[in-house]
Parts: structure tokens; sequence; C-alpha cells
């Protein structure tokens, strides 16, 4: 065991901090995608009128609460931990839904809906039949979280304060991160990043570079987003590039598993066994929350990325974000470690 | 073949009226429904209050559109069939939900929404881990519906109009309930219902009886409500009650399958093999939209007792109330007659 947290007493494992999203999601096919030049597999910014055309076109399709960081912070929940959650809605129908689902979730939601503004944010999703998805958000109500929104008490208590990359795509959210950032390491707290989504990559690379190597403890990225945020030459090198820049990282490559690592070790972990991956949605937000779970419950690098696995196995083999059974119980089984 | 529709040319098949309500779905077990003091397997209707109590303490959820009539009308067209929808949402979020997935579903719908009043109706449906499903509803918006809002020319122009028993539990509902009904048999047209419910038989088993008797040709009931409407003792009292009260009718019985049957016809109809009950939500909803399918189409009542049969069983083979796949493909394959 290269990492660990300490050992203190704390009220919460993870607060996580991001756009308060509730998602629609349908299914569809790739002409589907190729006749609204929706760029597969990725997340795009959509304005409202965007939004409501695509909508429009879309074929009809279920509502459930979603948002990367509050995904997660669901799945730590569902794995037995303390999470809490800061995030933006309005004060609308979708609002209370997304509020709904967090706290029934366990998840401890605190954060005032704004009572005027954009509505709450929405994010369409097309899953395709190789159960891909590519995502249109409206981020709505959601960038209207301020630093004033995040309570230093609320980040003060909890082992890890996660943050999302998407959060960077807006000033003020932006400085609800830097500000709960700060406060974290003031208290002796540990900050985690996703890198969120390659294109979100492009769009700040060198402000997350500089982030990430400053800032962050723990990074979370997939392949086309660690690759892109060192413009490396593949896999390796990019993984050869980042395990100098943060304390622990956690690399995931879809089927062929993930990579964690720390500056003393460097563990290769095998995807775990789904039975039809139905929906990607949520792969990476519940890699992070069984990668978290494990962190904050004194688990060594190589178990975490193992109920990493687990977690992520069950949210793909189903349509939506969030866990459909108690992660506690799939986790359960596994070995120690 | 004892009953036929006009050969004539219409513009639509079947126009369907009823609550237009968005589900919010969620799995709990059975200690929830009796924490809760819920009605296993009934549809309750709840205040606006009780809605919201209920909803804080429901599991975390999806939202579908939902509304009986409505998920017909979806089924039809997924059949291949030319459906319409009349009913009432309010213009807020899940009102613009309902919209979306109708029209998404290839339903012409075109009730204008309620611009003020209460919010777009919502039914909270808890499905146990046995695949039952108990519902709560808030009527909200959808009991605005007036007569007004009954157009002649689309009532006119559709081979049958289909309502909903649950229109019976307001008033203006009901005139506007009356209202098509007069319009369909002033053009020549066949008027079907279906009772909906066991506690909604109960709640006006007197004008229901009426009803039947004097206004309906189509009559859909599942076991429990045709035995409530009559007071009967047992499933084969009833049906020999309710074969001399309306031209067709067609009496669901779960995995007994079904009982379809005119003055000179009585068919028993096996239910049609589902590899897993997942959700029964919608189950007698797709039933009618498969039986009106085959009805509207020139099929005897044996084959639309098939091809009712396949409809339910895809309905229940999974989670949510409306069709996942083009029913037309289902049916395809059934034998013609």
């Amino acid at each position: 065991m290269g990492y660990e947290l300490s050992t203190m007493h704390y009220e919460l494992d993870v607060v996580g901090i991001g756009n308060a999203i509730v998602d629609v999601l349908a299914q569809a096919d790739d002409a589907f995608l190729a006749a609204h030049r929706l760029e597969k597999g990725a997340m795009t910014l959509v304005d409202a009128a965007r939004a409501d055309a695509l909508y429009a076109a879309m074929p009809p399709g279920v509502e459930a609460s979603g948002g990367s960081a509050a995904n997660t912070m669901t799945g730590i929940a569902s794995l037995g931990g303390r999470a809490a959650y800061i995030g933006k809605v309005r004060d609308d129908q979708l609002g209370g839904v997304f509020r709904h689902d967090i706290r029934a979730a366990g998840v401890r939601f605190d954060t005032p809906p704004a009572a005027d503004g954009p509505a709450t944010a929405r994010c369409l999703i097309v899953v395709t039949p190789d159960a891909q998805r590519t995502m249109q958000t409206y981020l709505g109500a959601s960038v209207e979280l301020t630093a004033d929104d995040v309570p230093a008490a609320l980040i003060a208590s909890a082992q890890v304060t996660y943050l999302e990359g998407y959060l960077w795509d807006r000033p003020t959210a932006m400085a609800a991160f830097l500000r709960a950032s700060a406060l974290a390491h003031a208290s002796g707290r540990k900050v985690a990043l996703t890198l969120s989504d390659p294109f979100c990559v492009e769009r700040h690379r060198a402000s997350f570079l500089d982030l990430v190597a400053e800032h962050i403890d723990v990074l979370f990225a997939n392949e086309r987003e660690i690759v892109a945020l060192y413009e490396a030459d593949g896999f390796d090198a990019a993984l050869q590039r980042v395990r100098g820049h943060c304390e622990v990282v956690a690399l995931t490559r879809s089927e062929k598993g993930s990579v964690v690592a720390s500056d003393g070790e460097v563990h290769v972990i095998d995807a775990a066994p789904v039975a039809e991956v139905v929906d990607t949605t949520g792969a990476g937000d519940l890699y992070a929350a069984g990668f978290l779970y494990g962190l904050t419950h004194g688990r060594g690098l190589a178990a975490c990325g193992r109920i990493a696995s687990v977690c992520a196995a069950e949210v793909i083999g189903h349509v939506g974000a969030r866990p459909r059974v108690r992660l506690a119980e799939l986790v359960g089984e596994l070995p120690a470690g």
C-alpha cells in the first residue's frame, strides 16, 4: 500500500462538486447521430435553442437524475460510504427530481436551488445499439453555482473533495472549484479531479495541466482524456508523464481495464465481467465512486481499482448512470487487500 | 369473424382520451408499501400534499411519460397504426416531457396545455420484486380536461374512440368523455372503454353499468374489474353477464391469458411467453393497443387477442409502460386470421 489517507475521524468520506443535471435518455441509431451532426461518445455543450431542437427530434425518452460527480456520490452512498454533493438546480420540476433522487440515494445535498434564471440543467443522451452514449448538455441553472455555494465546514468535514472537470467550463463554477480545493488543502484534506471528457480537456489543457501539477492529489481520466492532456503519443507515454504530476492516478481504458498508480506503485486492473454492455453512461463516474470508496476506507490501490471496476461494470449493464443494486453487496464478495 | 368495423377510409384508427400523466417509477419492497399503507396493485388518487410526502419517502426513480390511454395510443403507433390522443398537461417541464414523448412515438397530440392551475399530473409507481406495480396518482392538470378539448372533427375521423375509466373520477373529464362518445356514435364510429382499475369500478359501479350497457361497443377489463362491475361470483359468472351488454369484450387474466367475446363468439387466448416479468405497468394498456390495432385492421377477434397478448408481453418484460421495440416487428411474426 503506497498511499494512505489519514486515519482520523471524518464526518464524510467524500464531497463532490459538479454540474447538477437531469438526464434525458433515448435510444437511437448511428443515422440519428449523423443526421444531427452529433459527436459520438462525447459530451457537447449546447444552448437552450439547440437543446430544444434536438429534444424535438429525439425519440421518446426517460428522465433520470445524472451529473457526473452526482452519479459518483450516489455510488459511494450505495457502497455504504458517507457522501455529500454540491451543485445548483432551479426550483422547478426537474430540480425537484434531482434533489429527490440524490437524497433518496443517501447523499447529503443542501445547495439551495436558484429562485430565478435558467431552468435545471438537462443532458440529452442518445444511446446507440453499441451501448455508446453521446451527450448534449444544456447547463442551465447548474452554472449558477458560485463560490458562495461551497460551505467551508462541509469541505473540511470530508476526507476527499471530488471535482468535475466540467466545472471548468464556466468562470463562476471555476471559482467554486478553486475555493473548494483551497479549503480542502487548508484542512489537510485531499482533492480529487476527473478530467470528465476529452473535449473538455482540449478546451482547458493549459489550466488543467497546471491544476494537476499544483492542486490535485488524485486524478481520474480515461485513455482519450489523459492522452489529450499531455498530447502524448499513446497511453503509456501519457502514463509516464502523469505519474510525476500527482500522488495517485486512476486511468480507465473501457474493456481493457484500468491502470492505477502512485509514485511507488503501478497496478494493471482487469475490467470486471459484464453479461451485456447496454449503456456506458456513468461508467467513469461509478469507477471513481468505487475507487474513492476504497481510498477512504483504507484499501490499497489495487483493491481500490478492483472495487472501481465492479462498480463500473454494474452501471454499464443497464440504461442509466446510477447503480440499480446495492453496490455494497457486489463489492462485499471481493477479496480484501 | 363475428365483428367487423366498416371498411371505409378513415384518417385515424383510434383516438384515445385520458389523464395525461408522467410516471415516476421506483423499485421498493413490500415493507415500503406496508409502511406507507399503499394498496398493492391498485391505483389510488392522492392530493398534492400526499404526493409530495410519498415522493419524499420513495427511493430514487426514473420519469417516463405514462397515462393509460396515452400508453395505448403509443402502442398502436408502434404497431404501425394511426393514433391520436386528447389529454391535458400544464405548460411546465413535465408537460413538455409528456408532449415530446407521445409525439416522438408517432401519436398526434394537439390538446393545448393549461397556462395556469395545477402542475402536470404525476403517478408515483412503486414496482415490487414480484413485478407488481402500485400507483399513487396526483391528477393535477389532467383533470382540467373539458368537453371543449374534444374536437368533433378528430373524433369523427377515427374508427374507434377509446376512453379511460379513470376519466370518470372528475365531472369535467366525464363531460369530455360523454361528448366524445356522443360525437363518435353520431359519426357512425365505435366507442371503446377500459374499466381501468377495480377501485375505479367500485367508485362508479352504477354509472359504469349504465355506460357499458348503453354507450360502449368494445369493453376492456381485467378479471378483478369485471368481477367488481357485476359483483359476480367469479370470472365465468362475470363473463356471462357482460356478453349481453356490449358488442365486443376483451377480458384479461394476467398469466392465465385472456377471453375475447362477442354475441356469437368466445375465444380463450393464451398469454404470450415472457422471458422475465419485470414490471407489469402498462400490461392492460398495451393489450388494448394490440386488440384495437387488430380490430381497426380487419382482423378477427381471436387474432386481435393474440396480437394484444404479444404487445402486453413486451411491455411487462421491462420497466416502464410503453413499448421499447417496434411492436409491428413482433406482431409481424404471428399467423394471420
